[in-house]
């Protein structure tokens, strides 16, 4: 892969990376990645200098997340256009990588408007790629603030519905700073409790088949301080029947119109669980994150993902094998030939949302018309 | 490990080997277990001579399933007996290998038995292990015949309740001919309805942490060519909302007077799934799982096992790195020093099982009263 560079950042105590960055070396603009697929045996940066290796990471989760995708969307475009590319083919390129998350799409656009708008102004090419390039940093700026208000609305929404604190809260994939230009979704929330005081313990379910929660949210919640135990998807089960789960904190990859939520395979039977033990299901995810254009569940296009990541386990990292660095080994833990089903999200009707947390506001009991007004409300936001 | 010898069978197409046999060379009587933690890659025989050598392979997963570890406790007593080890320590050390499966201190108990009642009419120490080792060989007889009961009342029970065929059927955890002296008891089931051509697909849950689905079930479904599909724990909520599973069909590991299921973990969240989109949950195992001394579900001592079974991965076999064979390489998924909540098995409340199956006859509604009668039954035909 030549136009990948990795810089290994291993140490004891290494420094958080930021997830994403522009950067502007003397040889050209990039946009740096930090490859989510090595952690958290190393922190590793991934330095993007053209679109295809940049749709690469997205295909292969090294950056990932729906509100972390729609940035890196938009930076993709600016790049693109930073460096000469075509940024039409880009936009396709881009918009194509993966077909769940809505904020993509959303990013990749933003940053494209922006760039075509300031050229049918007569813009030339350096002046459109730095019109597509501070949109996609203040997409990057708004979803920082996005974060802290939907942390602030979804700690508001906890003391609500949970007076007296002792939260624990389960949660599932990752929605932290990894996923996000701020602290993330759920994961702010949840973060926000910690530091209210009023978080007993966050429940992370480990989220087969890439584990994304024993890989990156134990690893934002041990940064963190926060008191954390992890268990296997299956195993939450056994935590609702003991009474042991207050609260469901998820993000969400795309929210229909009628209210209901795509998110990371594995949050549909929480929501179930929760409906059974009359426990709160909340989502918390920015508007980017709602497509008002997909009129409901049924209309959201799920991700199917090779079934290799069912039928083997990638090992990151094995001491005396030399492979390839970055490159991960899949031990087959299935017989050859075994065919797997491997979405990479589900669907949660809006019956089983308790609420929808936004940088906007809550909307409890969810339905279309109050999500609707939301969006409503974050478009004025936009324009003013 | 001195007692402990292991033959490699590794072949292209190699010959399925029994779960477990009882053997008797020049050097003296041994159980040989089937290495279950050493499938799919390949076929390895754990010899043992002695009893702290099969509570180790009870306590690592070895030998595991209700079924297969009472044949295994039976056989254990008598290999106690016929080695002139101590009985009543192989007795105690036996019956707390593992608390949850009922069945493992049955099978102790049956084989123990017989050798005091030998002892008590004056046999002497040869004769009294003959008798142990009847009881272990009448154990053995005696599940395998109550396999082919399981699967006969299991196809008709699936008949009445999805008549037409074409059953989609989800299952978890590993329930065949490796748990059991006969083909098993859910996987049975769906066995005789793939010999009968009314299985149109087995859906296999992966079953973490241990992975027994992906390892173990997918196994014997490949072996017996049935038509079958892998997918991760979280997955099956994707399934079910599809409409694409028809009937759960789950072993047990102690079943309580009330009719409390204890299973493999994930079991109640697959209940609570198939209560809410009104699909059969069925589980099937021999009267011998049944527990009338367990009042109910919250009696079950449920076994809680090492974190380290989710904050790693373990690769059994890595090409290149030299590790003693038979011991798995642990690869950390998790970051060091994060907690894990790691139960073995879950408890399903009987309002949520549509039926249980046993060699006796298939009760449904199941109730304690009927699970009583079930077990009255199965007395008298062990009497008779």
């Amino acid at each position: 892969m030549a136009d990948q560079d990795v810089q290994s950042t291993v140490g004891a105590e290494p420094p958080a990376l930021p997830s994403l960055r522009w950067d502007e070396p003397p040889e050209g603009p990039v946009l740096v990645l930090l490859d989510q697929t090595r952690l958290p045996a190393e922190e590793v940066e991934l330095v993007c200098t053209d679109v295809p290796v940049l749709v690469q990471a997205i295909q292969t989760l090294a950056v990932r997340g729906a509100p972390l995708l729609g940035i890196a969307g938009a930076y993709g475009v600016a790049l693109a256009a930073a460096r000469g590319y075509d940024v039409e083919e880009a936009v396709v390129l881009l918009e194509r990588a993966r077909p769940t998350a809505v904020n993509l799409g959303y990013g990749v656009r933003r940053a494209a408007e922006a760039y075509w708008a300031a050229e049918q102004k007569g813009a030339d090419p350096a002046q459109a790629a730095a019109a597509a390039l501070a949109a996609a940093r203040a997409l990057h700026r708004a979803d920082a603030e996005a974060s802290v208000q939907m942390a602030a609305h979804g700690l508001a929404l906890l003391e609500e519905l949970l007076p007296g604190g002792g939260h624990r809260i389960l949660t599932h994939c990752n929605t932290g700073a990894l996923v996000s230009g701020g602290e993330g979704t759920a994961f702010a929330v949840a973060l926000a409790a910690h530091r209210s005081g009023t978080l007993r313990r966050l429940w992370v379910d480990e989220t087969r088949p890439l584990l994304q929660g024993a890989r990156l949210t134990a690893y934002e919640a041990a940064r963190s301080g926060m008191p954390y135990t992890l268990l296997t998807d299956s195993a939450a089960g056994s935590l609702f029947a003991a009474g042991e789960v207050d609260a469901v904190l998820i993000g969400a990859d795309r929210i229909a119109a009628d209210g209901s939520v795509a998110n990371k395979v594995g949050s549909y039977p929480l929501a179930v669980l929760a409906k059974y033990h009359h426990v709160p299901f909340i989502v918390v995810a920015p508007t980017t994150t709602v497509d008002l254009g997909t009129p409901d569940g049924a209309s959201i296009e799920v991700e199917q993902r090779s079934g290799q990541e069912v039928t083997e386990v990638t090992v990151p990292q094995i001491p005396g094998i030399g492979v390839e660095p970055g490159i991960g080994i899949g031990m087959p833990v299935a017989p050859l030939g075994t065919q797997a089903y491997n979405p990479a999200f589900d669907i949660t009707p809006p019956e089983l949302v308790t609420a929808i947390i936004t940088e906007q506001g809550t909307i409890s009991p969810v339905t279309g018309v109050a999500l609707a007004e939301l969006c409503a409300r974050s478009r004025q936001v936009t324009i003013s």
